[in-house]
């Protein structure tokens, strides 16, 4: 398997997921953000927004529910880690893709020809763009991205053992609110 | 003062020192690199090699020993903190130029329009380097990458409380060992 995926890993409002959209775009070839989680939903049985909170808790939270597998003692997100593990392993093979989020920078890490970017952006140009573009209406976007964060991190640790956000673990590493989104997107797109 | 300068922290043995001058040399800026050790040198008095040495060394260690200036106690790395400091503002305010190392990122954090950029690779890509570009002869140069590593980061931390490596304190973090160093320059010229 040596197809050229482009993994996008994200701080919450940072642009990262409209940077994959438009990389890809650009590249004619799919990106898989919230096609994965219908996936993950279709093949678990779970809901997708249940699906969508889970990739961001690590296991220790509301997802400790432990049941019974196969005789034994298995959690949900550890159920559904298995899933989105089988299901980012087989788009990699199916050919060339842009995959945001989901630790698809470590589930491929020895299995497909990877460019790992890590989108970020300092809090303010994140809080206005989850106002803007989500239209978030919390009366502190800060203390939700911070919250966002944290949870992205540990679940990130907990899976992988890699610290988000270092740069040692990314190929590249963008700061959106600094560059631009389209100088991102320019970037990846030349470096694919 | 807003002068556009790129600042270029590195691992070593990543070739952000060689990106540096490519980088300078295609815009046709200066790029400071041992021209500040050779500055710093010469405004405090001590022996470049010195100088060299102490920038990578958080107080605490070999240059501890505390001297009297102007009737408080002064340890040497302070003393040469504070002229590298004035060094890379003035540098800043002459013009345009990249600077390497030395925490010059940090230094003009809220005193020049900075590209900050973090260059980083793999450990085997950066000992093949050492041995190929530098000459290095010793019979482990991971070993000695690590210890360069980790004196530059807790210098970095010493001085600046910021974390050397982390993503989030960089405009665009590069694996030159996967990229290539010449894609590295290309993109920073281009963001530039």
């Amino acid at each position: 398997m040596k197809n050229r995926v482009i993994t996008i890993s994200r701080e919450f409002g940072s642009g990262g997921r409209t940077i994959g959209k438009k990389v890809a775009e650009e590249l004619c070839i799919p990106c898989y953000d919230r096609e994965l989680l219908e996936k993950i939903a279709k093949e678990s049985g779970f809901d997708e927004s249940y699906v969508q909170e889970a990739g961001e808790y690590a296991p220790g939270g509301f997802l400790t529910s432990a049941f019974s597998r196969g005789g034994s003692a298995y959690n949900n997100a550890d159920y559904l880690w298995n899933i989105q593990y089988g299901i980012i392993t087989s788009l990699a093979q199916e050919g060339p893709c842009v995959i945001v989020g989901r630790c698809a920078d470590y589930i491929l890490r020895e299995k497909a020809d990877c460019l790992r970017a890590f989108i970020h952006a300092d809090l303010e140009f994140r809080a206005r763009r989850i106002v803007e573009v989500y239209g978030e209406r919390e009366e502190s976007p800060q203390q939700r991205l911070r919250e966002k964060d944290k949870r992205r991190a540990a679940y990130h640790r907990f899976y992988t053992d890699i610290k988000w956000g270092h740069a040692q673990n990314y190929d590249i590493t963008l700061n959106s609110g600094r560059l631009g989104i389209d100088a991102c997107v320019q970037i990846l797109r030349e470096l694919y």
